[in-house]
Order: C-alpha cells, then sequence, then structure tokens
C-alpha cells in the first residue's frame, strides 16, 4: 500500500529510538488550532499538543502573522546571544506583561532553545553558587535527557540510557506520595537536619508543581510553601521547572503562582517561543546571576524567529487574565468529564489542574488502550506515568468548547469500551 | 543617547553570562546573504556566521521561499517525533544527497535540535552499546555546555561552570599538540595497551577534525586514519563531532571525508538546518542503533520549519559538488592572504581547512585588538583558542568573491595597525 | 609538670586528627582485664574497651599464653596471604566453633586487618557480583574512613573529610527513625518498586543491627527480617557490618542471630583478632565468591599472631554458650540501672542489647559532661550519636559483676550530677 | 597424601581471592632472618620478605625481645589514639632519628595500620587543604585496595575489581615510560598550563618513587626534582608513597633523599613497624594539618606492639647510617649477578635501586617460570609489571652475604634453565 511505502523511510532509517510515530502512525502534513491533518487527508484533534509546546493550537494566525512577517522583512533569523530587535521586544514583553505585573525581578538567561538546556543552566547554577553538587529531585520527575538533567529524572528505563551512573542526585516523595498516609517532608525534614543523616547537603530543590510525564502527579499549594519554607529556612535553592506546566498550563502564567511562592530559578520552555518554535528560558533571583560571561552558551540561544512568536503569543494572551480565566474554566470541564468516568467505571480516577488533567486507571494497560481507541476515532492523547497508566490531556489552551466536548466524548466511549 | 537607553534592557534584565553583545554592542535587525544590519542602518560584513550555523548565509532565499511556503500553507510546525512530509522529505534528501553518494548507511537520530543534544546522545549510545563509561576527548575541544558535552570540553571557564567534578573523560593530545615533537599516538596507544596504564578502558574517542573553538586546530588527515585505525583496531568507537565542520564548511559535506574514515558515530547541528533554525542529527552505524524506543527524547526534535529548509538547502546546495569546490576556491583565496600577512608580521601565523582559517597570534591580545578594529571597520569576526588568540574565520560558504576581498582587506589592514 | 612535658610531643608532633587523647589525656602504659593503668599509676575502669575491639578485655591471659608461646617460638609473623599453621588453626577453628553450629556456609576472605578493609571487600563484591554501583545505607551509619566505606558512613563532619563528592550510596531510615510514626520500609519499599522513583537500583544494602556510633540505635529483629525479605525478594544483597556488633557483643557471636537472617556478607573485625590486634574477616555465601585471585589484596592481611589469639578466643570462649549467656545477664543489669536513671532523670532514656548500652540524654552536653566526670572519677566511656547526646557503654564481655557494679555506679553519680 | 589434605581447608573456606597461597602451596610454620620453613620442615630463603613488611628479616631478635618483654608486662596492647608510653617512644625515637636528622619537621598521622590507609588519609588530606578533587597518578602506581587508593592505582584487573568507575584520577607516564624517547613531563606539563586541554587542576600527584608492583621502575633523582618543582610551581601538593620503599629498601631511611626533595605528604607502612606488625604513617607538612578531630579515624590507628618494634627498629637500625651503606653495597652485588645475567641471556635485562632489584624478561612466561624454578630450589621470589615480566628481589636488609649469594645462584641457575 501507498502509505506503507511511503513511511517505510522512518523505519528504515530513522533511529529505534522514535516514539510518538509509533501509537501514531499517520504521516501529518499540516495543523491549524487543535487540528492536525495526515497526509491521506484525516484530520485528528490533538489533545496532546506538542506535549505542552503548543499551548497557543497549531499555527495561531496572531504568531503567524507576526513570523511571517519577520521573516519576509529579513528580521534576524539566528542571532547567537547578539543583541537584536527582536529579543530586546521579546524581554520588554515579558518583562511588562509577565515579571512586573507578578512583581518578579528575575534575570533572564537564554540556555538554548530546549528545556532540558533550560535545567542543565539552572542546576549548573545552583550548584556554582552554593558551592555544593547535590541536587534533591523527587520520585516520577522528568527534567530532561542530557547528562546533568537526567540525573535528576526518575524513569528508570530512561536513565538506564546514561551509560554512566547518574549520581548527585537524591530523591525525596512527591505530595502525596504515600497516599496521605505519611506526614509531608518528614522523611526530607529529618535527614536535612541529622548530621549523621548521611545525606549530602543538596544545592537545590528542583520541582514540578504538577508532574506531567510522572503521571499527572499535583502538588498541593500548602505542600509547595512548605517545601519553599523548607528550602529557604536551610540555605538550598528552590528550582521550579515550569517547562511542561508554566506558560498557562495550568491557569496562572507561572504554575508557581497559586502556591504564593517565590522560586530562586525557574525554568521555561515549550510554549514560551507561542508557536512550536525551540526556545528555552532560565531565570534567576538577581543575586544569583553569578555566571562569567560565555561560561554558559549555546549556538541557538538567540532564535529569533521565537523571539517574535513568543512576544507576539505574550501580547495577545498575557495583557489581561482572559486567558488564565478560560483555561480554568476549561479544566473544570474536562474534570467533570474525568469524574464522572471515575464515577461510573471502576478502577479509574482523576486528578489535574487547570489544562492538564489524568485520567487514572488501575489497571495500566487500560489507559493505552484508551489512547489507542481514541487515536482510531481521530483524537491524540498520551499516556505518562510509570506504568504508562494515566491518560494525560494536555488540549491546546485556545480549544473550543466544542472541540473540547467532542475529545471528550471521544475519551469517555474508548473508556467505556475498555473499562465496561 | 538613544542607542545606549534601548540597549539597556539587555545589561538590565538579561543574565551576566551573554557574551557576543559585549564584542558586538550594536543591536541588530535584519541580515541577508552576508550581511548583518543593526537599527541604526549601519551593515556589517559577517564573517561569523552564526559560529557555523550560516553555511549558506543569512536568509537564503532558496530557504526562505521554501519555509514561507510551508508556513503559509500551515505545514506542520511542531511535530515531536511524530512521521511527517516534511521529516520524510528530509530524510529521503538526506539520504540521496548526503548518504548514498558517499557509501554511508548510518540510521539517523533526531536527538533534539541542539549540537550539545546531539552529542550527548552520541555519548549515552556509545556507553550503553560498549557498556563502559570513559571517553576519551582532545586538547582543546568543545562540545557543549550541557554536562555530558561539558565533560568532553577542554575549555577551564566553562568546565568551572558545571559546579560538580567532570569525570569519565581523559584528555589525549590532538594532533600537532607538541608542535611535532612527539610521534603521534604514542601516548594513547602505549596507555590503551598497558594493562597497568591506570586508563579506564574507553567507550569512544571523539574528536572535531578542525577545532573550531579550540583555536583552529587541524588534525591531518593521516592523523585521522591513524586514530580510526586505532579506535578499530582496540573496539574503541570513534565519534565524529561535525556540529561545525560539517555542511561543507571544511569543503566536502563530512569534515571526516578527506580521511578517508568512516566514524561510528557523527553529530550535526549548526547548518544542517540551512536556515539557521535550531536543527541537530546524531549519526550511528546501522548496529549501533540500540536504543529502545523513547530512550532519549526530547520536545523540539521534530522542528519541521527546519526540516523544510535543511531539505532546501541539501536539494539546492548538495546535489552536484559546485559548492565543495567554491569552498576550496575560496579557503584558499582566505589562506593565501592569511599566509601573506604571516609573512609581512612577526608573530603571526595562519592554519586552517576550507573555509575555516585561522589568523594566529603569539601576542594573544592581538587578536583580540584586531577583532576590534574590524568590528569598528564593519566586519564581524571572532577571536578563538585557550588564550584568544586566534582570529577564526567563517564566512559564510556563499559569500562573494568580493566580499570575501572587502572583508580579508579589513583584517589585513586591522592586521597591520596592530601589528607594526 | 611532669606529665605535660612529656605528653607535649602528642601535641606538637602527632596530627590534630587525634581524638580520645583530647578526652582522655592521660598516658597510658600498662592494662589488663577491664582495667587500663596511666603511667602516673592511676588505674581506670575501661567501659569503652578499644571501641568493642577488646571484648574479651585487655592482654587475657588465655590469649596472651598463645601469643607470647607463638612468638617465642617463631612462630610467622607476617604471612602476606601465604598458607600457614596459625591461619589453617584459625580457619578450623572457625569453622567448627562458629560457622559450623549456627549452619554457615560462608567463605572466608582475609581482606586486611581492619574494618573497614572488610568494608571495602563487602562493597567491591557486592557490585562486582551484582553489576550495579548503588548501595543503600541507613541513617546514622558508620562503616569507615576510606572512601567506600565513607561513602556509606552518615557523620556529615567525616564525610567532609572526604574532599571529594560521595556518591553511590543512598540513605534510607534506621529502624524507628521516626519513633514509630513511620511504617517500616514504607519509603525504601515504595522507591525500589516504582519505576519511576529515580532510585537507582541497588548492589547491596549495607546495615548494623545496632548502630554504636549512630548512638546506639536497636533494630528489631522483625525489621531485619523485613529488611532481609525485601533484599532477598528484589535481588538485592544483605551485607551486615558486625564490625562492632560481632563477636558476642549483644550476646549471640553474630549480633543478627537474634532476626534468624543470614546476611549475605558480613563482615567482622575489632574482637575477632581476640587481643586487641588488628585482624579482619569478610565473610560471603559461596556462591558470591567470584573474586579472581589477588583481585583484593593488601600486605598485612596474613597477620598470624592475630589469627593465634583469634583461634584462642575461639576456642575458649565460644566452645559453648556460656559467654552469650553471661553477655545476656551483664547487659540486663546495665539495662536495669540506665533504666532506673531513666526513671528518675527527666530527659534521659535508654537503649541497647547485650553489652552495648547507651544512656540517651535530651541534652548533648549532658552526656560530655557525663563522661568527662567519669573519666576523673576512674571510669573511661565515651558518647556517641549524631551530636554526642549518648553514652555507650561497651565494657569488655568479661568484665566481673564487681567492676560492673562499680562502673555503673560511676556513671549514676555523674548522671546524678549533671541532670539534677 | 598429608599435606594435600591438610591445605584443603584453604581452597574449600578461604575466598577465592588468595593469591600467594596458589604460587607457594606450601604451609609454612616458623621463619627466622632471611628464612621460613614450611611444616615439613623445609627452609624457604624469602626474597620477598613480605612484599617489603620485613625488611629487618622475620622474627627479628632485637624487635622480638623488646616485643615480649612488652607483652609480658602487660603493656598496652590496644590503645585506639589514646596516648601511651610506646606511642611516646615511638614518636620520640622517629624524631631523633629520623626526622631531625634529615631536617624534616612532618606532623604524624597514625591513619590505620595498613597502607592503603595511609594513601587514603593522604589523599583525603590533599583534597580537603586545597579544594581540589583531582589526583595525578602514574603509569603502573599500585597505592592500595581501598576504593581511594584503588582510583590511583593502574593495574587493570585490580581495578576492575572496584564494581564502579574509578574517577577523579588522571594517569601519567612515569619516568622513562617511552624508553627516553619523549621528553620528560612534555605532556603533563602542556595539559597543567593549557588552560583548554581539558584536565581538571590536581589535589595532588602521588608517586612511587620506585614502583615496585609496578615491575621495578625506577624514578631518576633529576625526574623526581623536576616533579616536585613542578608541582611546587603549580601549587599541587606532592605525595610520595614510601610504603614499600621507605624504611631503607633503597638505601636511606626515605627513597626521596636519593633527589634531595621534601614532598608535602609521605605515606609509610609495612616495614615501619619493624616485625611485621600493622602500623603505617601519614606525615604531612605542618601547615597541610588541618584536619579536623576525629576527622579520619579507625579502630586499629594505635597498634601499640607495632609501636614497641618500631621503636626498637628505629633504635637499631637508623642511629647511624650502617643499614643505609650496607644495604647499597648488598643491593650492587645484586645488581652485578643481575647485570651478568642480563648479559648473558638474550631477552634479559636488569633495574632497580638499592634492595629493591628486578630481573626484566621480555618474554613474561620466563618470569614466571624462574620464579616457580627457585620455589622448588627453596627460594621464595615474586614476579611484578603488567605482564609479570619482572622478577622482583625484596630480600631482608638484614640477609647475609651468603645468603644473598646463595639466594642469587638459585635465581641465575633457573634463569639459565628457563633462558637457554
Amino acid at each position: 500500500m501507498n502509505t506503507l511505502e511511503e513511511t517505510n523511510i522512518f523505519a528504515s532509517l530513522e533511529s529505534e529510538v522514535r516514539s510518538y510515530s509509533r501509537s501514531w502512525p499517520a504521516v501529518f502534513s499540516s495543523a491549524s488550532g487543535s487540528w492536525i491533518r495526515s497526509e491521506d487527508g484525516r484530520d485528528y484533534l490533538d489533545f496532546f499538543a506538542g506535549a505542552g509546546a503548543l499551548n497557543y493550537g497549531h499555527n495561531n494566525p496572531v504568531m503567524k502573522e507576526a513570523l511571517l512577517d519577520y521573516l519576509i522583512g529579513d528580521g534576524i533569523t539566528h542571532g547567537l546571544d547578539m543583541n537584536t530587535v527582536a529579543k530586546r521586544r521579546f524581554l520588554e514583553t515579558f518583562r511588562r506583561n509577565i515579571l512586573e505585573p507578578r512583581g518578579l525581578d528575575y534575570k533572564v538567561q537564554f540556555p538554548g532553545p530546549t528545556g532540558t538546556n533550560a535545567v542543565e543552566a539552572a542546576l549548573k547554577l545552583a550548584r556554582k553558587v552554593t558551592g555544593r553538587e547535590s541536587i534533591i529531585n523527587f520520585t516520577n520527575a522528568f527534567h530532561g535527557m542530557t547528562l546533568g538533567s537526567l540525573s535528576v529524572t526518575g524513569n528508570s528505563m530512561k536513565r538506564a540510557g546514561a551509560g554512566v551512573p547518574l549520581v548527585h542526585a537524591t530523591p525525596m516523595p512527591f505530595d502525596n506520595y504515600f497516599n496521605g498516609v505519611t506526614e509531608d517532608f518528614h522523611w526530607f525534614e529529618r535527614v536535612l537536619d541529622d548530621a549523621g543523616s548521611g545525606l549530602n547537603r543538596p544545592a537545590a530543590v528542583i520541582v514540578e508543581t504538577v508532574q506531567g510525564e510522572g503521571g499527572v502527579n499535583v502538588a498541593r499549594p500548602e505542600w509547595l510553601r512548605a517545601l519553599a519554607d523548607l528550602c529557604s529556612s536551610r540555605g538550598i535553592l528552590l528550582i521550579v521547572d515550569d517547562v511542561q506546566m508554566g506558560c498557562g498550563r495550568t491557569g496562572p502564567f507561572f504554575s508557581f503562582e497559586v502556591a504564593g511562592i517565590t522560586p530562586d530559578i525557574v525554568t521555561l520552555s515549550k510554549s514560551i517561543g507561542g508557536y512550536g518554535l525551540p526556545m528555552a528560558l532560565t531565570l534567576m533571583r538577581p543575586e544569583l546571576d553569578l555566571w562569567a560571561p560565555g561560561e554558559h552558551n549555546g549556538t541557538f540561544r538567540g532564535n529569533n524567529p521565537a523571539f517574535v512568536t513568543a512576544t507576539a503569543a505574550l501580547d495577545h494572551y498575557w495583557s489581561d487574565d482572559a486567558l488564565s480565566r478560560s483555561t480554568a474554566a476549561k479544566g473544570k470541564r474536562i474534570h467533570e468529564i474525568f469524574a464522572n468516568l471515575s464515577d461510573r467505571f471502576a478502577g479509574v480516577s482523576t486528578r489535574g489542574r487547570g489544562m492538564v488533567q489524568g485520567l487514572v486507571f488501575d489497571d495500566p494497560g487500560h489507559a493505552v488502550k484508551v489512547c489507542g481507541l481514541a487515536y482510531d476515532e481521530g483524537l491524540l492523547a498520551e499516556t505518562s506515568g510509570p506504568s504508562d497508566e494515566v491518560v494525560k490531556l494536555l488540549p491546546p489552551l485556545t480549544v473550543t468548547d466544542a472541540e473540547l466536548d467532542h475529545g471528550l466524548s471521544i475519551l469517555a466511549e474508548a473508556t467505556a469500551k475498555v473499562c465496561a
């Protein structure tokens, strides 16, 4: 058959490491808003949205126009870390629409255009500033695939890919790891304060407020506050990795706003570029900005087309709180449907915040089956969690109510089929 | 003053880690071919070309058209590692124009769109496949800023940024490290074969055929062949990091072609995207492709706009050997001028291959001064080497002869001023 | 004064690292049984007993005679790991009196004559056999001062002495670390079984059944059994470090006998030589004995005079269960006195097993004061615990009832003085 | 047969790690001077002398008397690091006979009674003092089997026993590693001074002046001086590991005296106890003595019987230079015989200093055969070197001329048999 033949080159030439193309074998050609189309003309509702890189949907017209204008006008495409007009506009807009309204005085580093690069820069800086090596991470954390980020990532299959022992990181239990049985921070606080515990004094704690890859595990605001207090009282830096949960995914721009905390270092990537273009930021409290010039660099840290789309996105979506409110409302809608499914079917539960919502199956195989059936019905949804036991929804924040209902109905039917 | 005020935000908001913006304080707005323009209307001849990311010049019209068409048509912008039409076209073109004509049967991994990600993937794979941890790198190597790549990078300032001891790597002398006094591989071969040497048996050797950041140090073909033989006879994998020297910089597409060797693993980035868009590849001999699905991943590994421009670049520039021949000719021209300067001025010498050429000053301060004067005259050129003692030229391969002569005359005058 | 002048050389020539000589500044000259005499003729009752190396008292006449005979007869003093008559006798006696009656079929390694060497050999073997690097240790563990042992030791001051980050070890809570609030192994079991926990899969668990240095923390038999089960069900090796608690300190020869478990690897040192001479053993289940000849060695691993005294000790004290029963009885006596003190004084409690008993003070300064007053009254007793908050008693197992009562009465009076 | 049956327990109960008992299967019972006797009454001339632990021969009567007196008088046997009369006498004698005459003002640490413990203490101190992790070691170095010492040891079989990657050490070529072809320190000096070399800045260099285990590789005085200069000019500490070569083995008490250098840190063990009893010292320049009390400790660091024999040895042998002169003369005698053998037989050469002398065979099998034949004729001699290609002689320094000639004649005959 034609499709098979045409996809052949993926199987024959691309490395075995490829993954999404295995669950979703279609060859995609174009996309718009919440929809992605395969070359044989089929449309898929995309509730995965670039793993959170497409919060504003595919090829959002607002950014598209800005990008085309910029490219047509021969704006700087590649700018290393030189000063450019596009970078200045981004910085101004980020300060005006994001930092200032939230009373944040972070310095901004462009660490290279991927999330893992932002995390590596954060870890390096935390170690440099404190003079300590050890990092505390959390169970089921995901922070990236380069060696520094991988060492603070939980997934054992991915860790095994390192080929060297991953050291300098000690995992602590994420919120609710013991289903509420054990008091929060009991263990962490105790080993920090016990001079005989054997725990290397950490430079920093790195945490996601909602663990997406880890299975949509949601940290309560009070847990995050307690963590921030713990760090601050012991002179440990707090890094919030907001690569997936930032840029409005949970409602507010930063996912940690709900807890009222101010991390020492914040990483952003994925949707910060607005249009799915590679871009990343490492934010740091000004007194931590002890980098020497060029001490961390990278060829694509000045991805100017992404600055342009990022600026357009911040201008359009973050001048007021409309998007945050709409995200809250849509998140609520997803939650209602998921809660209903949890009520209807044994072994199903739900958790999430804003527009990252998980449908959790006691039987891990069920989540995979639900996503498979959804794909057949034209919906892209992915599993997460250590055993792939969670259907993780990350729809574009710009999804329409009708699209949302359509996608949720597909999921509801799939769940009914699998669990009935 | 206006400019000062406008650049203010870079100083106040961007991290101290910024570097190029310090030597070239202009705020750049647009660019075309070999030229980059600042917002105050001044044009600069760009002989740095995105540190090698702009081999085809700024906003090359061939790729620009393809990119605009793609974006206007709502082609997939962000595709994770899903199959897309753009990826297929890239793979087909890469196979047809690059791999097949050179008799290479590499598998292709999209490891994330930056050079350091390609290197991290290469190191992880080499360790996974061999079950060994140790890597041999070379003096003055540069491979990237994430933890794995940084551990095989030579620069001590950059290494210090890690904040943890960088282990699992042992440096060996690059070609001509002892100015020809010591026989090649004397030390490396001896410690490999001496069961009592204390050298951990390496998984792989990682090498640049020409060290750009390290000071335009050029490995002779016979040295590269001897290295390849050494690796192959001892069961050590050979990784060529072609991030900066690949994509035609030295003449042929791969920089190692001159030596007639076939590395086990090759990394590409920078100019592979063709238009300065973030993209990277890790190539591996098929029998090494032991990755599990998803064992290494990353949000932007499917940067489809870059696939489009990459395809256009491969189609336009690599269907025949015209570019390679032109690069050889232009490289020769640069060399002649530089050789002439070396003859004229004491303490000046030159080295390079193809269109990466270095003007080396015994007095490191001289190279910095030459670049400063050149900037004043409207030429961007950067220093490299452990003491910034080398003026490193990386002009677009598409530079015209007139542009080349213009830029070289600026450099010649600057050199004369500094060295006279 | 004479003594001061004479002790001068310790202060002027010996390194600042010296420690016991600071709390007990007397210059000791001779010793016998439970008593140690300073050169100015004062006798001290020794309830520290070489930190557990003198379970049979100082210069025990049974071993003394054997040792003198051996030395007078020019028996082998230094034997590397050659076969000697003394080693054979030791092995035969150890098998007959220790291994066979307990149904143990351990192989015996002489890893070098110190506890830390026995631990290093145990860790190396566990890693070699499993192919994993990571070790689980426990809060407040003490296993030795060489790099491998230090990495599994808890004390932060001692860890800081390493000068390199101590990696490959993850601490878990020792029994009762949370005062009974948290269920046993909740955390350890959970992270072992969670593929996303980020815990490196361990080669082995290393545990002391009673943590001497850590503050006389006593693991309950049921905790030890649960630990052994956990290890065995997950393919993790169990190492019991019996350097201080073995050789009858807690009653039975091995301290783990009370739990009815059979560790995979056991370390012995301190009192195994019987006479305070350096000696150590690493015992391993036969199927784990995968050492290559000479893969671990050491000049003094055949300390034959220690074999002679060890043999005499095993012959005299371990042909029946008299010593075990007497240790139980004397331990009970100490416990009664300590329990009484705990009843009488607020902020005082007690814990221990057999003849390792601790008097725990809520106010850490109190324990140090009690030991100071005891020294003034002619009793050597030492503190332990992360804040030196525990008076740790390790009297010779051969102490007489009268001596025991005398020492305990000194401690009782000192406690009364400090706590009243 | 009887012997077989009797040795059975070694094979059945002792770990496979045992080594010397494999080449010399006799069961030894007593020893005196240069002779060691097996239980079946056979006498062996011992030219291995406890791998250098028996410089004064077996059961030397001078120390034997002192030891017996001490033991009979119930002198302290086990003293932790308390002040004792025996320790004071040792310190006084060591200062008077060793340190003061050589103008050395070292502080003395008792790090635990084995060579590897002395090395571990030296490495820890060097790292603590400098704040750096990395150590430079040399090809074919041997420093011990605990994790810190093993990481600076060259032998690949022994390194493999670690079970973790051995990091923080980088090997450099020992003197004459390239047979004089390459200039000394060319590589080391270059990578130290090149900011881009990728070499982690070392805390210390650790070196043996003559590598015993490594194959009797002798560093020239001028090489040692150049090394000391290199270290001193770059702020790197110089550690001389004199565990095997100290205590007069090469003639003077310290092996580095021949070079006129003063290392920053020195380790001693093996023969320092005089009688083959476990003992070790770490000496350090006073300004480096930054240990906190108890920061490095160990149960047997006060092995008082060894202090007694050590004192007797220092008193008897090191009050004048008679032993040094005699060692020089005997070394010369061995060298003459070995040089003669080298002349007579192709593929045989010799090297050594004082009374460590090696007979080097191009065919590694020959050295093993020679030692095997020697054993049959009643001589204990051992091979060393990465391929066991060197017959390494370490006779007691107290060997008589007649014994020496007898042993050498056995070796000469064996060599003749093997090489003829």
